[in-house]
This record gives C-alpha cells, sequence and structure tokens, in this order.
C-alpha cells in the first residue's frame, strides 16, 4: 500500500546530467577572428537525465521515460491538474526516481542533425486517440478533470522533436543513461515502450520493466515475428520488428507488466481512437507470450480487468492515479523491485 | 551568510505549470475519420515552470530565467561537474525556487510557428565568448574544472530554439508564469537579461531583479538611448533597445543589481570574447544610470571588484559558485528581499 500521500519529500541530492550522444567536427583549423565554423566541434544526441534521491531510500531506482511527444516531466511530474504525478508518489514511497528525457527531445534537444518542426493543429485527434472521449466529448468514464483549462494545460505539455525520431539513436542513449544510473527498474509510456524494449536490449542493468499503454516497435526473435495487424478502417498498420534473438533473450531475465487502460474495444471498431489501441493490445499479448515461452515473466494487464475504470492514455496522470500507483507498487513488492531502504545517503 | 550547505531539502510541494501562449485554430470542420488537420486546434509559444517549495519558506520566490541556447535546469541546476547549482543552494536557505524555459526552448518546446533547427560546429567560439579562456587554453585564474568530462557535460547543455526567438512573445510568457507565480524576485542570465528588463515591464509582480552578465536589450526611454558601442574588430554593435518612458519607470520601483564575472577588459580588445563583454559592461553602466536617474536603484557589479575572480560567463555554476552565491545572498538581504520564512505550508 502506499504511503506517505500528504507528506513532504526529504530529498538527499537532486541533479541533472546526460548520457551518450556524438560529436562531430569540422576537420579545418579553428580560426579565433573568423565567424565561419571552421575547425569547431558539435556535440549532440544524448539524454538527459533529471533526478531526485531522498535521504532514506529503497534499493533500485526508478527510471521514467516518456512516449511521443512528451518529455520526463511532461508525462511523470505533477498532473495537469496539479495533484502528485508519479515523480512525486514513488519519491514519497523512497524510491530514487530519474526522469529521462530521450536524444531530441526537450532538455535534450541538441543534435548534430538538422531538421524541420512543423506545426500542425493536432488537438482534437489527441483528444480521441489519448482516449479522452471522442471530441468534443469525454467517455462518460473518463478519468480527467473536465475544465478547460485543465485540458489546456494537457495540450501545451506536448514538446516536439528537435531532430527525427532515430530508434537507435534514441534508445542508444536510453542505454548510456540507464547505465550511468546502474541496476534500476525502467517504466516507460507510449512510444517509450518500444525504445524501452530496444534500450534493455543494450544494456545489463534493467532489473524489471513496467509499460504503460506501449504502442510500437514490439520486438520478437528474427523469423518469429507475428503477422501485422490491420485496423477496422483497412489503412492502419501495426508491424512487429524483428531482432537477434540472442537480444530479444535479454528481455526474458526480468520480469515485465504492462498495463492498457479502459475503452479499448476488444472487436474491431470504427472509432480509430479506440480502434489503434485493440491492435496494440493484441500484439503485446504476442509478445508477452514470446518472452514466456523463452522463459520470462511477462504480463498484460488491462487495467478494467483489475476493477480500475476509465483511464486514457495516461493513467498516471489521470483522476485515480494513485489508484494505478498502488497497482504497480504491488507488482514491485511481488517481483521483490521494492527491496528494503537504505537508511544511509549514498 | 549561506547555511545548510551539506544539508538535505525538504520539499513540500513540486510540479510543473505552463503560463502564456497561443492558440491557433483551423477554421474547417474536424473531421474524425480524415489524417487531415481539418477543424483542430494548437497551442504553443508558452513559458514552462518547474517549481519547488521547501517546507519552510521565505516571502518571495526566486524565479530563475535562463539564457541564449540554455533552459531553467542547465543554467540553474546541478553544475556539470556535479556540485549544487542556485537552484539547491537557495532551496537550502529556504526560498521557493522557479525555474522558467522560454517560450521556444526546452520543455516549453510547442510552437505555433514552423522553424528550421540547423547545427553549426560552435563550441570553440562558445569557449571564446563564455570566457573559459582561449581555445584550447583555459585562463590561468578560470573557475573551471578542466576535466574533458565536464566540458563535455556543459556543452551538451545546450538545447536549441524550436521556433524563431521572437522577444515579444518570449517576454509575454515569462511575464504570464511571473503574474502565476505572484510577488517574486527575477534572476536572470545572459540573454534572459533582456528578456527580464521586457518581462518586467509586462508585470507588477516583480519585487527585484539579479542580472547576471546580461547580453543584449538593454532598454532606455524613447530618445534617451546611448549611442551604439562598436567593437574592436569595428563589425560587432551592441544596440540600445528604446522603450515608451512609462514601461521603463516600471525598472525604477525595485532593487537591480548586475553582475559580471573576471576576465573583461576596461579597453578594446583584440580577444572578440572578451571584448564581447567589455561592450556590455559599458552598456550595462549606461543602464544602470538612466534607472537611477529617474529615481530607481540599479548598480552594476563587477566581481574582481569584490575580490572575487577567475569567473567566466556562468558565475553561478562554476568552481566557487558558493561565494558567488553568498554575494546574492547578501543583495538579497539587504534589500529586504530575503524576508523570515513562514512556518506554515502554502
Amino acid at each position: 500500500m502506499l504511503k506517505n500521500l500528504n507528506g513532504s519529500m526529504e530529498i538527499a541530492e537532486q541533479g541533472i546530467f546526460m548520457a551518450g550522444g556524438r560529436m562531430i567536427q569540422k576537420n579545418d583549423k579553428f580560426d579565433h577572428d573568423c565567424i565561419a565554423t571552421s575547425g569547431q566541434t558539435i556535440r549532440g544526441d544524448h539524454a538527459y537525465v533529471f533526478y531526485q534521491i531522498p535521504v532514506k531510500h529503497k534499493k533500485y531506482p526508478l527510471i521514467f521515460l516518456h512516449g511521443h511527444n512528451q518529455s520526463g516531466m511532461s508525462t511523470w511530474g505533477m498532473t495537469p491538474d496539479r495533484r502528485d504525478g508519479f515523480q512525486n508518489i514513488f519519491l514519497k514511497q523512497d524510491f530514487s526516481v530519474y526522469l529521462l528525457d530521450q536524444p531530441r527531445r526537450g532538455e535534450a534537444g541538441r543534435s548534430t542533425e538538422s531538421y524541420s518542426i512543423i506545426p500542425e493543429p493536432d488537438e482534437q485527434r489527441m483528444f480521441n486517440t489519448y482516449r479522452l472521449g471522442v471530441w468534443p466529448d469525454y467517455y462518460e468514464n473518463a478519468q480527467y478533470d473536465r475544465r478547460e483549462e485543465i485540458l489546456d494545460q494537457f495540450f501545451r505539455r506536448n514538446t516536439p522533436n528537435t531532430a527525427a525520431f532515430d530508434l537507435e539513436i534514441v534508445s542508444a542513449g536510453v542505454a548510456a543513461a540507464i547505465n550511468k544510473v546502474g541496476s534500476s527498474v525502467l517504466i516507460t509510456h507510449s512510444q517509450g515502450g518500444g525504445v524501452g524494449w530496444s534500450s534493455v536490449m543494450k544494456t545489463d542493468c534493467v532489473k524489471g520493466i513496467i509499460s504503460y499503454e506501449p504502442g510500437s516497435n514490439f520486438v520478437f526473435p528474427m523469423g518469429e515475428a507475428p503477422n501485422p495487424i490491420t485496423g477496422y478502417n483497412g489503412i492502419d498498420v501495426l508491424c512487429p520488428q524483428e531482432v537477434p534473438k540472442e537480444d530479444f533473450l535479454k528481455l526474458t531475465k526480468m520480469p515485465v507488466v504492462i498495463y492498457y487502460g479502459d475503452n479499448i474495444p476488444k472487436d474491431p471498431c470504427a472509432d480509430p481512437g479506440m480502434d489503434h489501441w485493440r491492435m496494440r493490445v493484441i500484439m503485446a499479448n504476442h509478445f508477452a507470450k514470446a518472452v514466456n515461452s523463452y522463459g520470462g515473466d511477462a504480463q498484460v494487464v488491462c487495467l478494467p480487468d483489475k476493477g480500475i475504470f476509465g483511464n486514457g492514455h495516461f493513467p498516471f496522470q489521470e483522476k485515480n492515479n494513485i489508484e494505478v500507483a498502488n497497482e504497480m507498487m504491488q507488482f514491485l513488492e511481488e517481483k521483490n523491485l521494492a527491496g528494503e531502504a537504505i537508511l544511509m545517503r549514498r
């Protein structure tokens, strides 16, 4: 059970660091008096980490990775309606908390490659795809604060890529960050789910994975992937990703739980916002089955099956996020990932 | 004097919010089944705030604004060599601390306008302009940790604009953030200095301004600006900015201190990294004189005149940053901006 939810957080240490990334150098000689870029270097494509270590902290830190268009803080920080997000809730459970911005996002915005950002109006589609409801109506049981200013805060948390999304570069940066933290539990969201599987295959430090609503890049051993899944509209297709079997086997070495929220139909459905997630739940189940067939410990949990209703794509910041956090805490305890607090400072 | 520098931080509340910004809407009707942007909205160009309120906190929060290519956390958070930055140092002095990302930067990356990011190798010029030394040599007294991995961390903190820098949009977002915080002290750096003057003219909440190495957009009443200042190389020109007198007079209502570091020559100098700052110290003195001529309380402090040597462009994160913080703390105390802590929670 969660504790100290109305208490304060006693932080022994907090700070930031960068991990991974690339450096490019112009080959000619740097000219002090010339404004040209001659002979100079540029670094970029690293991951960014903001971390907080409570005075009393448990054995394994929690590393939180965001999804598409989001950042560590926008996803896991204070909720849009100004309650504690998972950052604060788990600090209050004595976990050290590490919030990542993946390469080319948020505070990790510096890239070595050029990019054009072309903002497009997309909020009504987001409303549907994030399963708040069918614009402009919320689902009857949606766990959202319906005030207009809260939706405004929610949409403003979007922040764009500053260079192209590249799974190899992004997962390399995330893996470098995980290696700097050491043994830890990785919590991912949405597109970050796929980044997570790829990152975990690049490090030996991850002791457990918790993935909220993973959206793409489900991995399978070469030659063992299921068929792509086609949406109700006949246009959307979700493809599995094949990886070398020895990489895939890394995912069988730790407990894995995948959570999905509510309002996801079991059968093909005309609402594209709902159907999108139906396809992903099917693929997630294929993934868990593949992991378990090689001796792993993976499970897919649809929150309504646990009696938790109304959640959309951001369950950890919706109105019942304490209930959702409690579910995650139980998983950590069951899998021995919430080991006793150490009473000395790092 | 500073206290509790090796202690922990007891945080009652921490979180994020967005302030200001714009919303654009496509005028046609949103089509649920079509992938086009029809009828949709996009919000952007807001400021982002991450704040922490200690259990015991002083009357006026401190609001920290970054400069060019930086973010709230990269400038004011943990130093590149992993010591406390001003965020932690002033939390430990019982101030509530608000770190801003200005519109179109870092966590406030979402804009309503398109933009091309074209990264250029620029680190050697940065080394010179930030007065670490003359590449590749550090100044003898430079307050920098000379390990290569620390310089790597420092350079990786750069993060680009995600849309064009627009002083009006940026200062509107910053002013909206200040209004949400309420009565407070504003601390700025570099390009943020100019954003700061513009923002303060848009709000009544700022009770004091501390500006580290302001770089541009020094303001003067219409018709009263000094001549532009030309650099040693005959190319660089620093222009004053004229504003309506009634706006300018707002800057006479609160104490203002401007700090510059070391290795800034008094006379024109062939080193462009040094000469750049000579010009700015002159303009800052014109600015302070203009503020004081209308009954204000502005001063320019060159840290070496206070016996603090070797600082470059980021004094608050250099090796002697405790000494630099102590100077700021004395200013806050002298100007009655470090009022007694209130013992109840907000």
